[in-house]
């Protein structure tokens, strides 16, 4: 398949580098297109790099992995036309680090990044997911030992159900939680704050958590 | 011991049956001490009711269990000699019901409901714990099989301690997590809306969650 994936941070480059060792193509996005061009270089002839629009034109699928503050307006730089119809998965955080740490969110509450991005973008099906884990565990979720969930959200059902054979056939993950609408992103984004502070006692970011009954 | 709830809504009523039940004398409070004097009558000779101010002089701890948008208005009534050094366990969620389900929080993201309390109080001993579960869970944490973790926070460590003692020898907690200052109640407060998803969506609200590494 062709992939497009939005930003060259940790989250990016981890998703790009196991997507181009399962055999598909990916395109990476960043705004000056120059860091994507050079994530591209280290990482075959399935790997390309271009801006977000050129990322965004190429990819059958999208991964969202720009920073959650600015976000917004990346995907704006992507252009509703490159995204209309598509998947994408909404892996970001509107973290605000400006205050130091821990981060504040720059929206929570009453609305969320992920609902912001679908009202934005209508016609984009998205689906959040991964936000809750840290980057290293998108990939690998075997790092973390014993069952646990993986929560999505997303109004698209088709979306959701081809998002969730992604995450577990490419990634391996196992429980995959579907929360509904994509309202249910105040609750996933708004989990960051407890997640932050889990990672600021244990100085230990490979974590996750199970639901248990 | 002498202990004091204040509320005596499904919280506050099962927390202060156990404490009856485990031979202590129980002091229960409300706004108008009517509904905690009703709810005594029906609880035995070590149960007695009063206002805010009667209870939270009676008790050696302290239990706030009364909805989070008017416990501040609560425990201003209960009077701030009465909770002078003692511990307060606050187990209440700012939860905004009045635009309907799922809730709102009445704070969130740069403060919290156990800061504000703590700010209010200085001299009070304010641990946060109980929040993330449903009231059943908090006398009766074997009804969720497994394990699976309680978290706490507050600045005194000493009232951590003993806050801890209870949750366990009283109420048969055995994972107790320190998420360490006041401020970790952003986190423990901004989980509701995510712990509310996941009670609607499987219509079942005794769940915990368990963090796994």
């Amino acid at each position: 398949m062709k992939i497009a994936i939005l930003g060259t941070g940790d989250v990016g480059s981890n998703l790009g580098s196991k997507i181009i060792e399962l055999g598909h193509e990916v395109k990476m996005g960043s705004r000056s297109s120059e860091k994507a061009r050079k994530w591209a270089k280290s990482h075959g002839q399935n790997a390309s790099g271009g801006s977000f629009a050129d990322a965004a034109s190429f990819g059958e699928i999208v991964f969202n992995c720009t920073a959650g503050a600015g976000s917004l307006e990346a995907l704006k730089m992507a252009g509703s036309k490159n995204l209309g119809g598509k998947i994408l998965i909404d892996v970001s955080n509107p973290l605000d680090f400006s205050r130091g740490m821990p981060p504040t969110l720059t929206i929570s509450n009453t609305d969320s990044l992920g609902e912001q991005i679908q009202r934005e973008f209508p016609s984009t099906r998205v689906v959040k997911a991964l936000n809750m884990v840290a980057h290293n565990l998108h990939t690998n979720p075997g790092l973390v030992k014993g069952e646990h969930d993986l929560f999505i959200c997303g109004n698209d059902e088709t979306a959701k159900a081809r998002a969730t054979e992604i995450l577990m056939a490419w990634f391996g993950w196992k429980n995959v939680i579907d929360l509904g609408d994509i309202t249910a992103c105040r609750g996933m984004e708004m989990f960051l704050p407890l997640w932050v502070r889990i990672a600021m006692r244990n100085n230990f970011a490979s974590f996750n958590i199970k639901i248990v009954k």
